[in-house]
């Protein structure tokens, strides 16, 4: 089904993204205005199914990739992702038919749009990850034989990089290091992947997934109906914990936020305790010392009043919250799948048990 | 003046670049060895002095950089310097005529001989620094606006990257951090340059003055006579001390081989003491803590009894040494040279003072 992303739809999308995203993928607010601004500037943009790509069709992603916590402090000058597409475009020497979002949880649900309707490119209902990841290998297309070469980056400066590795691993400590010496933020153009490859790695139908949520939270909070409520319905999640922040540990390291957030349970919640640690996203969440929810599910921390996601960088001392865990997509809750993003890539000795069970 | 080089030719420019060198350079070892391997394999190397190139002739210099400590520990799998130059050419679009050396002394006089022999391809008979230095915007092309863009890194694992920066001393952050991440040393191909731009910004004849050191060291040794005061004829060098190395402190911090020596004098110098502090090259040299030379000077330490070069790598406790000191090109003594590598921006609060002053 073709249609098109308007302002409404960015709005939506981007509310929703932010709950995909897991306490990271960066604050949609920067996303936002620039997709806006953007549409504003040259039109809507067209989303068009998986099913409608020709086999044969290229598409590529379009990224922010850093440290969300000084992402909010260094906005983008508008050329950036254009230079990193123009690099990718003459290096790959093939004709690119779409954009698409490699996460769309966060502010990578929309930083594509703004690029698609700047260049007039259609872009594809889909992503990566169908949440938001820290690292630049933690995409389905990984697990498909996809690489993120040749990758493009560009900073705001007019400094730019190809880069070239052997797996993606690899691409992620190289591109690391750049995106660190561009200032922690940067644009990418990366993984590149044709119609076919799309088909069968990809996560179908993120980009209508994060703004279905959006606009359920919308719809709700003007209905005076339970958001929260609302909100799991659409993303098969539940409410694991009630409760309000008491204590947030926060640093930026390598290139990443990292850190973790103590809850004390309110409600049915009251006298036990919940830790959250992230890298970037909300990692793991443990409830009075032990395992509720892990990486590759997701966990999300949305206030108890509106459902407004909240961030990392956003949590505050006394936040009343409602901490949804929520299923991955079934190519994450595979061997090949937990050994890129599973709990134990992250350091953490425990197995993955589904959010459901 | 047109001629080749052949395994005699490698062997004396590999000495005298050990005394260009000044320390760092990386161990002329391996060089020398990979270059004697492919003269064998493909045949010398036609070496053409600078007034032979056409102005619209393009030439792009190939080094290795990185740590000189891990250089010694981790040699090249012979595809990477190929890789880097085939990724240049790619980018730069155009033919390239001819090869050069950046740094003519150290391990980087003879890498791209080695590819010289293997692509069957000319070098000119000049460099960058007359010398060596720690960094990539430190060379003569940076003060004549040539731009390291494109810059070209490869592995021996296979990864590679393209660099694209605003300037010379954005690209040293960003190839610096590649280099570390591939292990600390990285073959690059770089600072693509008409003739008419070589002529104007190169030091000419690097490769022909170290040749002439390596063998006036060579016959010096085989007719027993002084070899130190023979090399000091050539280099237009004085020996500034003469001592014995009682303490070097050396350590490998963000790909750079930093430390300091001691020396106690012996024979005139009895009774006096002089440190050397070095990155990868000695940089300043002080005499019972007055400054005695420093950059962009040479300062180089050679075996009392054989003029041998001796690394900072290979200075040990006990060595016998002269201390040379040697005038830097005049491109470097000017204000604009002085602003790259004065001893002011390697963090000392002195002025410069040339050797012979």
């Amino acid at each position: 089904m073709r249609r098109t992303i308007g302002v409404r739809e960015i709005e939506d999308i981007a509310l929703g993204a932010a709950v995909l995203g897991t306490g990271g993928g960066g604050d949609p607010y920067i996303g936002r205005l620039m997709a806006v601004q953007a549409i504003e500037d040259f039109g809507p943009v067209e989303l068009v199914s998986l099913e409608e790509v020709d086999d044969d069709d290229w598409s590529v992603a379009i990224a922010m990739m850093g440290a969300p916590t000084v992402m909010v402090e260094k906005i983008p000058g508008g050329k950036e992702a254009e230079h990193a597409f123009r690099s990718i475009e003459s290096f790959l020497g093939r004709p690119i038919r779409y954009l698409y979002s490699i996460e769309a949880g966060g502010i990578n649900s929309t930083i594509p749009i703004a690029l698609a309707a700047q260049l007039r490119m259609p872009m594809i209902d889909l992503d990566g990850m169908g949440r938001a990841f820290p690292e630049i290998q933690m995409v389905t297309h990984t697990l498909f034989g996809i690489t993120a070469t040749p990758f493009t980056m560009a900073d705001e400066k007019g400094n730019s990089a190809v880069l070239s590795t052997v797996d993606n691993r690899w691409m992620e400590t190289f591109a690391r290091s750049i995106a660190v010496n561009m200032g922690a933020t940067a644009h990418i153009a990366a993984y590149a992947a044709s119609g076919r490859q799309q088909k069968e790695a990809a996560v179908r139908g993120t980009m209508t997934l994060a703004e279905t949520i959006g606009r359920t939270i919308r719809e709700a909070r003007a209905a005076h109906v339970d958001v929260v409520a609302r909100l799991c319905a659409v993303t098969q999640g539940q409410v694991i914990f009630q409760g309000k922040v008491v204590d947030v540990q926060r640093r930026t390291v390598a290139g990443f936020a990292r850190g973790e957030a103590i809850l004390e349970g309110i409600g049915v919640d009251a006298g036990s305790q919940m830790s959250i640690e992230f890298q970037n996203e909300n990692l793991i969440a443990r409830r009075d010392g032990n395992v509720k929810v892990s990486v590759p599910d997701l966990i999300s921390m949305v206030e108890e009043e509106t459902g407004e996601p909240i961030t990392t960088e956003g949590l505050r001392y006394g936040f009343r919250v409602n901490v949804i865990g929520m299923p991955s997509h079934p190519h994450w809750r595979t061997p090949a799948g937990l050994a890129v993003v599973g709990p134990r890539y992250f350091g953490y000795d425990v197995d993955f048990v589904p959010v459901e069970a």
